[in-house]
């Protein structure tokens, strides 16, 4: 039987990636970034991405996709705030696949935008998993979740271009060292961007801002 | 495909409920108490066990079992503190299923012992799936995960038997709001428990080891 499971796993996974590819591909010819937000359950996603918005919103037209389990808390928060909001429901599963995510992308109509954030489920373990044809990965950590995450969940700190080290406002209320939680993630993967901030404060997020903003400007120069 | 998955999905949960089953009926036949432990990465699962430990362990025979995606962290620490323990590999699995938790009590020789506590894959959906044979399920939510939780991932606090309510040390920090997170916990499960604890200051685990030691008390007298 575990066979038979992995086989369909393997299938799973293969479908998947071709679906990610062709997603990937027509993003990138209409000049669309889509950047896969994941981490822990209260790693603080929507509030980053209410900092982000504020911050890109008057120069970009930006799109976000609620992934939850089932409930819609944050889709309303995130439309308050300007953008275009789609709300998907996982029906239980544990992370977005690529087709959950074209479904939600032609629901979106991405070719009016020019950044579309996937907000994830919140889990650190299967949403690493399953390239959903995102040209950017955003993982956050929160300090209170601790400095070792990266020694225990390491294929999201492996498959992630960006880290956020959220909640810095809490570091003096935690045992969190910054360089080690750093130096952990840099282990597993080198080139990954790190950048600490506090969505509560808002501080860190216009260094974050401006690092998107050249991704954006850069990227629209190839085309 | 949709339906192959599904097909697959529904035989693994009935195999699983079968074996977890078994367990359930093995560890209460030896008056063996399993504890299913269950909670996001870093909300304080592993320094909760050493808070119990430290308390219940001159008075009943303790093992733990630590499954992590991969690594060892958490065992060492445990094990430091005087508990059997046994540290087991999910390979990538975002959480333990019955007969990964059969293999696991085998290994620790749970005859000797009166209380075993499974200490889940950090994660806050898909370990709430699966009934691995645990005699009680415990989660942790912590303060800074925020109060929405219960709204965002209901099947875990729904399946739980107790909630912890963990950090509350760190509450002066965060907007959580203790009675929020109460209310939407037993609007989906009203006869969960709910016990506010810190386990950094060890705040709260004299009424959660209490609540225990009657609980396992009560169970010998049956037997």
């Amino acid at each position: 039987m575990n066979y038979k499971i992995i086989d369909v796993k393997e299938r799973l996974l293969a479908d998947n990636d071709r679906i990610a590819a062709e997603t990937r591909a027509a993003l990138a010819r209409r000049g669309v970034l889509l950047v896969n937000l994941m981490g822990s359950p209260g790693a603080g996603k929507t509030s980053t991405l209410l900092q982000l918005i504020r911050r890109l919103g008057g120069e970009f037209k930006i799109g976000v996709m609620e992934a939850d389990v089932d409930s819609d808390v944050d889709a309303r928060a995130v439309s308050e705030a300007g953008a275009a909001v789609i709300q998907l429901h996982t029906g239980g599963l544990c992370h977005m696949d690529a087709a959950m995510t074209a479904q939600g992308l032609e629901a979106l109509e991405p070719e009016e935008l020019d950044l579309v954030f996937l907000e994830n489920v919140g889990n650190l373990v299967c949403p690493a998993e399953f390239d959903v044809g995102a040209g950017l990965r955003m993982m956050i950590l929160s300090v209170p979740e601790g400095d070792d995450k990266p020694l225990k969940y390491p294929l999201m700190f492996t498959v992630s271009d960006l880290m956020l080290v959220n909640k810095m406002d809490a570091a003096a209320v935690f045992d969190f060292d910054p360089e080690a939680a750093a130096q952990r993630a840099r282990a597993l993967n080198p080139n990954i961007q790190i950048f600490p901030v506090s969505a509560k404060t808002g501080k860190g997020f216009d260094a974050l801002a401006d690092w998107l903003r050249q991704w954006l400007t850069e990227g629209r120069r190839r085309d």
